[in-house]
């Protein structure tokens, strides 16, 4: 039987912000993971929105250690470790496991495509093996339009019959509620985490364990207060409510906008920069974008030193 | 005016042969490209088929030092430098200038899907820039099907304004002549190869400089003579001999096929190992596919020690 882990709730795939040189500001990446976690919102650091495959292993190797040495505590942890190859997949795995990490959130390895679950399975499997250690926690990164890659239920379920106390739970960033409810069908422990909050309440309903979004990062306490109260009466209009906010950043291109919306509320346009490939957003999408928040009266808490 | 280059031919992406515990053997990499330059075939190493982003950054750093050291002639390697990440492709393209390579192929930042010229153009801009050297001379390198990106019209012309001594070509890997004849008629001086050997004398007709194909691993010798005699009378001929086994391969998995045949007319089964997440061929299917081969007769000749 598989342990029970307490790993659930509302993670933001926390927003890397780069210096003019575009080196990593650590400082203002620590301040941003600190006020996130003072909103009761975890970290899943190295995600997407975090531009994480824009950050060389060395970098992500670095940051970790920053982060976690400056003070950050481990446990609220989820980093991303997938990579294209096996031995940098083992090596910020073995990172984040040694630094106490509570779970890795690991891209499958996203070049190749047309890869079958056979594939899948054995790549999953040296990295277990080669990490070799029963603290690992797995979550599978579920995102079809950038890995080009899918997690089968054959493949899931082969992954809870021979590493059940390894690969806990998934991050469906597909948008269809329909794989997480098929999933949470066939494995009703496997922890689901939804890639957006406005399928939060759906996905809790499932059985999911919560949900890993960008928007997290500017919206945290009402999608956590989502995730406290989706019981209570009131969790239907929190939804609409957060997923109000949640539709008007997807009018725009997502990274770029979430930290373009972090850069006007906090007065602080140095969270503006993103790393090429991305743009940053232009400055008439970012009048309309920040026009029809102000509409909805959206603020950012401030960041409290 | 950008000078003139002498880079045009046969290149083999260079298969990467694994030992039991998928360390690359060095060894066998190293007889396997003296063998292919010993055909006329010249060495794109870190491409698609060499599995390239199965292996790491400092792999990759460190093979391409192994070679060159153990002789390799780098005026006859074009070594694929792009990565996902802007600190990981400059370090592996400043390796690759610093030991005196012909050039680099470049992957596009294969991640985010969706990035517009701008975003393409700023990230190859920011390595050349951080390269710093004038002896970088740049293939882009398009294969939409697994980066999901595409190099336009558009972007070439503002590489070739921004960087004419620096951005010299591109591997067309998409399989579309048509795309090829486009970029040809806009830019006739930029040297494009195609990724199959099955539109070679087509991308010689429109002005092309030659091909980089996985095929060219196992077929070297007669791709060569096509690209040496293209313009006499048997060149007909000569397209339709490669085609056929080329057409062969195609009906499988290609790098796994392609390691298979090595091990098969090599009597080498080492060759047959692959990374994952790819899968090595099945036994009956490398029954069928040596069958089709043998039925053409088709041999490699022996490496020369």
């Amino acid at each position: 039987m598989r342990e029970s882990s307490p790993i659930k709730g509302v993670f933001a795939p926390v927003l890397t912000p780069f210096n003019p040189d575009l080196t990593v500001d650590q400082e203002r990446l620590f301040m941003h993971c600190e006020w996130l976690l003072s909103q009761d919102c975890s970290l899943a650091i190295f995600g997407t929105n975090s531009e994480a495959n824009s950050l060389s292993v060395n970098e992500r190797l670095q940051l970790l250690e920053f982060l976690v040495d400056r003070g950050l505590e481990p446990t609220r942890m989820m980093p991303g470790t997938g990579c294209c190859s096996i031995p940098e997949t083992v090596e910020l795995t073995k990172k984040a496991v040694n630094l106490g990490c509570s779970s890795v959130l690991m891209l499958p390895p996203f070049y190749y495509k047309g890869v079958n679950d056979e594939g899948l399975y054995k790549n999953f499997s040296e990295v277990i093996q080669r990490v070799g250690d029963s603290r690992l926690k797995i979550f599978l990164y579920h995102i079809p339009q950038m890995s080009g890659l899918h997690f089968s239920i054959d493949l899931i379920e082969r992954f809870l019959r021979e590493f059940p106390e390894t690969v806990v739970g998934m991050k469906d960033s597909s948008g269809q509620i329909e794989n997480i409810k098929v999933v949470l069908h066939n494995f009703p422990e496997f922890k689901v985490f939804v890639g957006t909050e406005s399928l939060l309440l759906s996905t809790l309903r499932f059985g999911g364990a919560g949900c890993i979004s960008g928007t997290a990062n500017i919206n945290p306490a009402k999608i956590v207060r989502l995730f406290n109260e989706w019981k209570t009466a009131k969790a239907e209009h929190m939804q609409n409510e957060i997923s109000e906010i949640r539709k008007i950043i997807e009018g725009y291109q997502m990274i770029p906008a979430i930290k373009k919306v972090i850069a006007y509320y906090r007065n602080d346009n140095k969270w503006a920069r993103v790393r090429p490939p991305l743009n940053e957003l232009p400055q008439n999408e970012t009048d309309t974008l920040i026009g029809k928040l102000d509409f909805l009266k959206f603020k950012i808490p401030p960041v409290q030193c």
